[in-house]
């Protein structure tokens, strides 16, 4: 498949580079924020970087390779969680509100029926959600039909959030850790068991379970190097809707925070694919998933935030929105030295 | 001096533990944020921690020390940018009205006429701004009457802050991070160069010219092991004002907010009077100055954010108000397993 993601604006990020030099502060003095509001001007095209309006999608979605112990909570967590979403009790709904970000959840394979969402989240039932999945450990997660399905509806989710400068992408699914860690084993690599952690608190026995499947799901592959035919067969259907929707967001030239180990496996599989694509992402944290760290470090990025966070939703990113937006508002409404009259500071003799 | 500090409430600490377990979430998957929630709440013996109203006090002075060419900025920087926070535009002006935070800038030593303060931005003259300091290098900064009236300064701008249940603390002042090291290295010990880090941006001879000062500094206190008589002698007027300042936040049981290397300065100084001091302080980021890491590790804590910012003005708190708001807000108005309906996880068999 075909990806068209613009280069970023060399001669943008050359003015705003002269711009933060001429902002009232000590050059390079608000650090990683500077490099932000830089990367995203020349990512937009655009001389005043935004990341206003912002859309959190999170998609959601149950794994029948739940069967085998992966979890300590049921999946029925699944379905309960987009009731939760849909009252505005989730930390996601928390989090996006106190960030004022608009939240929508995407259900595209989550098990019971239909969730109603009467209050201030949406919460919609994707076509794909009626397509068969897989078991990864014993066969495709997805079919062709189903995995084109799954990109869609996180095309279709990004195409919705019309004037959207930026994209707060998230996760939620009883057992996604497995299906994420079978991915980030399978494109990066080493002993595919090395990819696996607790996700929402597995241990001991559990977590050899854990690990056997994500070696079994890896070994089927047969070495297996095309990303998305890894995501097909053993990733999940919001790990490749989360895939559609970043590329859609890159395409057009939205910034996409991305937040932990599940968000990250479908960012590391287009960043297979399109090397250029991380330049429009921010990687807002390093979650507490064992692996996540080593796959940030795969990846060649340093997260924002490192508070031993775990939880999906999107909630790292949704933490860490506050952080970029006061990027690109320093980058818009400070002074400059000349507009104060500050002092600049004496060159050196 | 005598402090009255209160212990933190044992058993609302425990109930918010309690309520942690209950809420939406795998345990322990918000990380640094669940304690957070539960420090603050113990903090303000409050079973619905908030740092909401928040109020913002950057202290404000000139330095003589700056005569001998400590920073690359002309002390002139320190008055024309109280205008430019008068008139909204530095970076504190920005993260404040990002992060919903009422802002305060105090005067405690500015050389140069009065400020008018016609904007959003509150700028007052404190007493102690016209009395006299000495060159810390070879005098005293300040005389006993000057300290008493600059704790004064910070003591009323928290005083005058009603409600505020927390507050974040800044500084500006040309040349600060001077007497800021000096006041680390003669807490700390060591060799006192060690302490001394770039500012605004020292180098070269100018950072030689600096080790020395803050050397001859130290070696004229003997060996002064009182934490206040160390700021009286060798820090500034508004380390002085946040050493006041914080502790008459912590006495009102408010959260503190510690920005960066000069408010830590003056933390680490509190702490040493008052060990239980650091439990009502958020450490919010740890700066590029090179010894901030240091004093953060002689207190044994972890800030919030790394993001090599250096900036001061209370920019790293101010940045990461919204996490600790964030981290309060998840605390109250997240669901409980049983609100919402969702299954828990199973018990381990």
């Amino acid at each position: 498949m075909s990806i068209h993601i613009d280069t970023p604006d060399a001669d943008v990020a050359h003015r705003a580079q002269r711009r933060q030099l001429c902002l009232t502060k000590p050059p390079g003095s608000l650090g990683a924020l500077e490099d932000l509001a830089v990367r995203i001007a020349a990512w937009q095209h655009a001389d005043t970087p935004s990341v206003r309006p912002a859309t959190g999608i999170l998609f959601a979605s149950d794994h029948p390779v739940t069967r085998h112990g992966v979890s300590p909570y049921p999946s029925a967590v699944t379905r309960a969680m987009l009731e939760n979403f849909a009252t505005g009790g989730a930390a996601a709904n928390v989090l996006a509100r106190a960030a004022d970000v608009r939240l929508v959840v995407v259900d595209v394979g989550v098990d019971g029926p239909p969730t109603r969402a009467p209050a201030d989240v949406a919460v919609v039932r994707a076509p794909v959600a009626d397509l068969p999945a897989g078991d990864l450990r014993v066969e495709d997660a997805m079919s062709e039909a189903t995995f084109k399905a799954a990109l869609t509806a996180g095309r279709h989710a990004v195409a919705e959030a019309l004037g959207a400068r930026a994209f707060v992408l998230g996760d939620m699914g009883i057992g996604n850790t497995t299906p994420a860690a079978a991915v980030c084993a399978a494109v990066l690599g080493g002993e595919p068991g090395d990819w696996v952690g607790a996700g929402t608190g597995a241990e001991g026995a559990m977590l050899d379970v854990k690990r056997r499947v994500v070696r079994d799901a890896v070994a089927r592959l047969g070495g297996e190097t095309d990303p998305w035919t890894i995501v097909r067969r053993v990733g999940g259907r919001e790990i490749a809707a989360l895939l559609g929707a970043i590329q859609a967001a890159l395409e057009r030239r939205a910034i996409v925070l991305i937040d932990g180990f599940v968000v990250t496996a479908a960012a590391l599989a287009l960043a297979r694919l399109e090397p250029r694509a991380p330049e429009g992402m921010i990687f807002c944290h390093r979650s507490a998933e064992r692996a996540h760290g080593r796959v940030l470090e795969a990846l060649n990025v340093r997260p924002l935030l490192d508070l031993s966070m775990r939880l999906g939703e999107g909630s790292g990113a949704l933490l860490a929105f506050p952080l970029v937006d006061a990027a690109c508002r320093l980058h818009g409404e400070m002074a400059t030295f000349t507009s104060a009259a500050v002092p600049d500071r004496r060159e050196p003799e």
